[in-house]
């Protein structure tokens, strides 16, 4: 096994994510909890770190690097948005050092745009965004980041040049766990495939229509009461709705001509996958984790060398 | 004080409001409460209604016509739907006894919209209408309903010829206490006003871009991390995108050019009142109270003739 030279965390709001990554940026160790950023008090960050580290076997002085919510205001230590238009060597050296802990860690700030016609932030999808910049090779670049926030962006080279997100992923879970439509939706999980025909037939809708999804979503309803529409189709229903009204309105927006990439496997990526070939998008699809360990790795090496913290 | 010829009770989800009616339509008594559809059990239903009555001072044998959720499966005796296109002397003819009470009770029915490419219902809407229809003078009226799911009525005289829901109170009600939104907007409750600037603005956004409010949603979560953005402002700014999408939407379905009529009183019908002038609508406001009572005067004088019921 190669040595480990660093560890890179993803640390998001419900989810924790660790790797020792070896010179060549190749994991060697992982870890994966639900010790997410909104489950932890401040002070429980340094522990939590330190128990997947030992049992990642990494050494005493192995350095850290982290991206995602642990940076935000909320978190373990604010990393200050950097603002778009936002260079990756520029993000990376804003990385924020924690003082007071046992080895060098040190957290990966997000991107704030700032023009007041389109505030956004992001944080965390900065790392993958420069994984993908390295393996994609350069060039300008669509990028699509499906999620509880879904994120669209414009890459050019090692520069994120605007991005903009939809609330999707959230919507759909408010709406099925707290709205009118959980009758419809049921409470058990659903898997939804993106070749089943009623995701088919909504994400269709969604596409054609997406400037009226928050009155077709009310037919899910209606569904329900006039043809006894069943949970697994409601649910598929909604989600077509939600992902097709989504790529609709950013078919609009970017036009389909850009190269693009899709984030995501599993699941929602296929269902995105599915969503952007039916808008005319020829997407290719990257691996989430493998795009946060390579902007991750990136982040160690300019933080802290290509040799520096050798797992002594 | 006129002799009251029956009792008329809009029952919804969350509200229950009642009126002992006089021969011309007149309210000689009221009593409002939370005692909504959703709050009972339904063995709950005849007392409560008895209570009120009492308190009234209806008599013995005063006959009682209902509409809204009272009708629905899960209410207290379910008034199956009339289809859409529906006449409102067809409407009223079909309201269901309930059996097993002490005095006569009817309940309106709803109305289905089966047409599989737009399901739809409305259930307490009928009866309104069948108010604005009489009080209006016949003719083709576009009626905007706002609620928790407002409604946008297609009426050519005494028929409902199609109508279309959108979710936006709901909406507003499930992002801003169970989404990310809801640390921007904060607990407490907000009056918006419709000469607000945020709301303005937003609403302008919301008419203009309404295939865009997912995501433009986030950008208030954005506004409250990037420029401080209060809670009122949030409060005002969901809103305004909301009803701006709704707006702009209806308008892309049904043009301005129509007669149009506007239900609601109060800060929702101030909001919706701005929205409509700003999208070009020529919109009349009416009474919510008054027109569901000329509606329940109107199916209790075709259920039990124009001197049934007299306060015995």
């Amino acid at each position: 096994m190669s040595e480990a030279v660093c560890a890179a965390i993803d640390w998001g709001t419900t989810r924790f994510r660790a790797w020792l990554l070896d010179a060549a940026g190749e994991p060697v160790a992982e870890r994966r909890s639900d010790e997410g950023m909104s489950a932890l008090k401040r002070e429980q960050f340094a522990g939590v770190l330190e128990m997947h580290l030992a049992a990642m076997g990494a050494g005493a002085s192995l350095p850290v690097v982290i991206c995602g919510m642990a940076g935000s205001r909320q978190g373990w230590l604010e990393a200050p948005y950097v603002d778009a238009p936002a260079r990756f060597d520029q993000i990376f050296a804003s990385a924020v050092a924690v003082p007071g802990v046992r080895r060098e860690v040190r957290i990966v700030p997000g991107i704030a745009e700032r023009d007041p016609s389109r505030p956004d932030v992001m944080r965390g999808e900065e790392t993958q965004l420069a994984g993908i910049a390295a393996t994609e090779g350069g060039g300008a670049l669509l990028v699509c980041m499906p999620g509880t926030h879904c994120k669209w962006v414009e890459l050019a080279g090692d520069t994120v040049t605007g991005f903009t997100t939809w609330m999707t992923g959230e919507l759909y879970s408010v709406l099925s766990q707290h709205s009118i439509l959980r009758h419809a939706v049921g409470g058990a999980p659903v898997r939804i495939t993106a070749d089943g025909p009623v995701f088919l037939d909504w994400l269709e809708d969604g596409l054609t229509h997406p400037a009226d999804a928050a009155s077709r979503l009310f037919r899910i309803r209606a569904s329900t009461l006039l043809t006894g529409m069943e949970p697994a189709q409601a649910a598929a229903a909604l989600s077509g709705l939600l992902i097709g009204s989504e790529v609709g309105s950013a078919r609009a927006l970017f036009g389909t001509g850009r190269k693009t990439v899709l984030v995501g496997s599993g699941q929602l990526g296929a269902l995105y996958g599915e969503a952007l070939r039916r808008a005319g998008f020829n997407a290719s699809p990257v691996d989430g984790d493998k795009v946060v360990r390579a902007g991750l790795a990136e982040a160690a090496r300019r933080n802290f060398g290509g040799t520096a913290g050798r797992n002594a």
